[in-house]
């Protein structure tokens, strides 16, 4: 392109991260929710975005429905691919951060090592790790899309919770124990615990 | 989780794309930048988002830093990584425009399949491919980054281009001539295409 001689105004910098905040007038990060088949992830994860949502925050939902047939549509369930799926979610995840926007992330993400790997991608403070805490037998029991029959079946080999591990977060930012609160429970705890760290503070209020 | 007796207006219904249009006040869409290496798409790309950020238009851009070695840093330069790298590409400009944002996307995507494609992953209207459209041999006495005096010197084999073919768009909705128009021409030439078809209409203006 022709460089302009008559207008020196034309800036190469380029926006940040910083700029996209300051607009939307709160901070940028992701709530990873990790937990369990049917432990309830992703009902909390997008009313926990519905509340942000309605308080004016920049919000976005990462869960299987938009990712499991697009950027990961490539994707099977061998345990590289499993773990390649968690590896560009969390890639994802660090666009939309950059972009200035609070992401919430929805999956079972089985293994600690995955997890911090995400983690890791992230300055101090931007990973919110929350275990989403319910008792397999719960989850088990209430089987909202039928895969633990399935599973016990043998239908669905290496699922999390029947013949693979889940390995529990060592020190999430957050436990939510999904088996003893109800759904307003679940949610006000987290809203809660944003507050209290200010993290997605915006007007004074 | 445990369902909730007491509150009935709890609602599963997830945030959608309209959500987050109505909220920004504007459409959104992917501006696809393709064209030669050293023809000014990312130049004229984050200057275009500039423009629109100034103007209050919630919008990111992706290129090569902040793709290259984050989502697709697992990518090398065969013909086959290449194509996924355009793959993934498009799929998170559709998480974004998904998320209500104007995605701006500068590649040299060389290849009308890989480009159409991307095209397809969207709504009409929301694919705007901007043909940046720049004689090689100027692009090759600018070189920005030295890489067609690498590519001429052998070091950077199938270099677009060089030794590798550019496909030009068949029918772009915009083509840039960055090498007659300097760069506020260039730039101004996006922004009239978009102020033309009220792409990114936001306060009566």
């Amino acid at each position: 392109m022709k460089k302009s001689s008559t207008n020196v105004t034309w800036q190469e910098r380029r926006l940040c991260k910083e700029d996209y905040r300051l607009r939307n007038g709160h901070r940028s990060l992701v709530l990873w929710f990790t937990g369990l088949s049917g432990s309830g992830k992703s009902t909390l994860a997008h009313l926990v975005e519905e509340r942000l949502f309605a308080k004016g925050r920049y919000t976005y939902l990462l869960d299987g429905d938009n990712v499991r047939h697009g950027i990961n549509g490539d994707l099977g369930f061998t345990e590289a691919d499993r773990r390649e799926n968690i590896r560009r979610i969390g890639e994802v995840a660090k666009l939309f951060v950059d972009a200035g926007v609070i992401v919430l992330a929805a999956f079972i993400s089985p293994y600690r090592e995955d997890r911090d790997r995400v983690r890791a991608l992230f300055a101090p403070g931007e990973f919110i790790e929350i275990h989403v805490d319910c008792q397999l037998d719960i989850c088990e029991q209430r089987d909202p899309k039928g895969l633990y029959r399935k599973a016990r079946a043998g239908e669905l080999p290496d699922f999390t919770g029947i013949d693979s591990p889940y390995e529990e977060p060592l020190s999430p930012e957050l436990t939510v124990e999904t088996g003893e609160l109800d759904v307003e429970g679940s949610v006000d705890r987290v809203l809660e615990y944003l507050d209290r760290h200010a993290l997605t503070w915006k007007d004074p209020e």
